[in-house]
């Protein structure tokens, strides 16, 4: 009776510690207790070894000032990379490697813009990538002005053997970069010789933007440039007190046959699963203005010194981390496209792949595409990085060379930061190592470390 | 008795009613209610007419569009001096002329420089205004980087046969723009061959600024050029990582002789003392770049629509309004002093002078050079503008133009803005017309228009 009375006893007990052990378990879930628990000192270990140092920032600095623009298919970009390579090997990194990559190589050559009616006013400008060039004498003629596509049709009658100029005012950037991609099909459409935009920006301090282009390829392909906003808005306002204002074009512009360059390789080895690959990286490749300092080199040395960092620390997760520095995004995607088809068999454990490249300005969290059970994951990792400010989680992770991974089924994610600036230095000879705050970049640097890692670490692989 | 009481009774009332007069009086002049009073129904009048209207700022939009910059010397700045004084005269504004002044000529030319060690890149720039030219070939030289004046004496054996270039971060515009101004010798008298200088500005979107210098003429004159904020700073740095940069220098620049130009003369005859004058008004000519819209267009036309809307509401004021443009304020103020050596006679009966010369940004109210008597009135007026919160009074009334004024007594006063955008833009090509709000530019008008209509207005002169 005792024993069956103790046994009683027992086994409520048992049924209460395991209804409390449960419901524990399920508020532990639910509020991210144990993601938290785990990994919180760790993450704070992390932030503050990572904001205390300036390794980081001075590599950002040797990588933009000491070889020049990292355009593709030029030899500066490819001894940036053989530097970062043997960077990467004295840093204890494992597999470092280059994986080659033909490359497009479109030339900008020389190229000048001039307003030649009602006066001659030297116009600053930047050839759009992938346009052709004007005939050696330069392309003289009428200009005329439209807001839009629509007033380009509205006007279409009075498009023939004139350079249009698309003064487009700056809205988001995804709508208005239209005009950049597109102007010159459509231009060309109605007969007009060249065309021209207003650069892709909400501010401008006489700054022309570059940028990728496209021609339809039914369509004449004829000359495409951004001018500045100042005169892109002074031609405009020119037209409507009533003259016809004439500007003269000339570009160089051309693409020469393709040319090897590399992705980067550079891991830390999991020592659990280190099949297991999370994907941290950014695009190495620049334009040929300026220094690509935001954009990206500070997204791929944000990715190298997270780990660096990490491995400095001692801490090695359970899967791999692998730095991936792209190739060719700014007018090719070639490096995106040959890692996904290098790694094809790798892909089914490729865990996530987190691209930044939205400049290292203040980190605010990041965005990610994939499941509904991994996004739940993934928002309890981001709430570690609550000390620095940056643990918003975001709808949308998708970057241009993450972009093929993704198509493959891998879950992607991009580091978000504070953007209010980033469309001023965009593709300018501005986006350069001044407009880096070393306080911005380390936080970006310590936002990647932390995802990285602890993504890498946790128990049960990130769900798809 | 009844007479002599009532005789006192009088006496005393008198007394009382004189004393409280003086003690309302002491009052209404203690708080300025005569001023207030007696005009602040006329203020908001004018400020309600100003801020209704686009004709001011379309006006300003023409100036700037209509005819390129406006130079010391160009064909553009006397196009559009012809253009103002028929618009004056379409106004119905009084005594509209022109008065001759000869202008320095300074033609800056081709010029450029690239970096070629430790490798090639173009760098923005421009040659600053009265500095000599390289020879035909330019100047390639290695570069010695300084941050001060000290630091150039503490290395002054090592400037021989080199290029300095003063990369100086900008604390303020005053303490920053002596390496623009001095620079050149500063570098010559240690053996230079020629100095180039960090643009004067505390932001950059790779935008040089140009700006006048100046030469000891004990030494001899090297040429002297403005980088960009971006590229200074990476020479700069390539030096700390203990390279040697180099770079070439060409520059045309040089003087042709002086040519005529003119000041611009337009009134408002006072009903009552016409022989009194009110002058306001600012700088014609601009530099070579952009429009000068800020500097000095602004002002100029601040000053002439203050005026012409003071004439349409038929506010006419008892002392005669003065618009005054000057010319060649940027690099020889010759208009500034043609003025005062043309109008000497009238200098005793010059009431106060007004410049507008720092942009036309959101107006906060005028700065007054003058006696403390003269202080207390303009600052009960400078109150009127309290509805577009442009009523502060600062300390120091003074500007270029002015200047002579004011060595001959004459009180001076300037329109005080936001400025903290005034330098990203000053002696830029980004100083354009996209730069411009309107309705901060209308309040600028309004200022202006209350401050000199009230002050020549006053029953007695503003004492000196």
């Amino acid at each position: 009776m005792f024993n069956i009375h103790a046994s009683n006893l027992h086994k409520h007990f048992f049924i209460a510690e395991t209804l409390v052990i449960c419901i524990l378990c399920a508020v532990s879930i639910a509020f991210g207790e144990g993601i938290k628990d785990k990994y919180q000192g760790t993450a704070d270990r992390i932030i503050t070894a990572t904001l205390e140092q300036d390794a980081s920032y001075n590599r950002l600095a040797y990588l933009c000032d000491a070889f020049g623009h990292r355009m593709s298919g030029s030899e500066s970009l490819e001894l940036s990379i053989d530097w970062i390579l043997d960077e990467m090997k004295s840093d204890g990194l494992e597999n470092v490697h280059g994986e080659e990559v033909m490359v497009p190589r479109w030339i900008r050559g020389n190229e000048s813009a001039e307003l030649i009616h009602p006066y001659n006013k030297k116009l600053p400008m930047l050839g759009l990538g992938r346009s052709v060039g004007t005939p050696h004498e330069g392309i003289e003629s009428e200009v005329l002005v439209v807001g839009s596509y629509d007033e380009l049709e509205n006007r279409r009658d009075e498009v023939e053997g004139k350079i249009v100029l698309f003064d487009v005012p700056f809205t988001t950037y995804g709508e208005t970069v239209q005009y950049r991609y597109g102007g010159a099909s459509a231009a060309a459409k109605h007969g007009a010789v060249a065309s021209v935009i207003r650069s892709i920006t909400p501010f401008s301090m006489n700054t022309p933007h570059t940028g990728g282009m496209s021609y339809d390829e039914d369509i004449i392909k004829i000359p495409h440039a951004a001018l500045t906003l100042e005169d892109a808005s002074l031609i405009h306002r020119i037209q409507d007190l009533g003259e016809v204002p004439v500007i003269r074009l000339f570009m160089e512009a051309h693409f020469e046959k393709d040319s090897p360059s590399r992705n980067i390789i550079a891991e830390l080895k999991g020592t659990e699963f280190p099949d297991e690959i999370v994907v941290l990286g950014g695009h190495i490749d620049s334009w040929d203005v300026g220094q690509g300092a935001h954009d990206d080199a500070g997204g791929c040395v944000a990715a190298w010194e997270a780990v660096r960092i990490l491995k400095k620390l001692g801490l090695r997760p359970r899967r791999t981390l692998r730095v991936v520095m792209w190739t060719n995004e700014e007018y090719g995607l070639r490096g995106g496209k040959n890692y996904r088809d290098t790694h094809k068999e790798e892909l089914e454990n490729h865990i996530l792949a987190i691209e930044s490249d939205n400049g290292v300005f203040n980190p605010r969290g990041f965005g990610f595409t994939g499941s509904k059970k991994a996004r739940e994951l993934v928002k309890q990792v981001t709430d570690l990085l609550k000390p620095i400010n940056a643990d918003t989680t975001f709808d949308n992770g998708e970057a241009a060379d993450t972009g093929p991974l993704l198509e493959e089924g891998v879950p992607v994610m991009a580091l978000k930061v504070d953007v209010s600036k980033y469309f001023w230095y965009h593709h300018t000879a501005a986006d350069a190592m001044d407009k880096i705050d070393k306080e911005e970049f380390n936080r970006c640097v310590a936002a990647l470390a932390v995802m990285s890692y602890v993504i890498a670490d946790l128990e049960e692989r990130l769900p798809r």
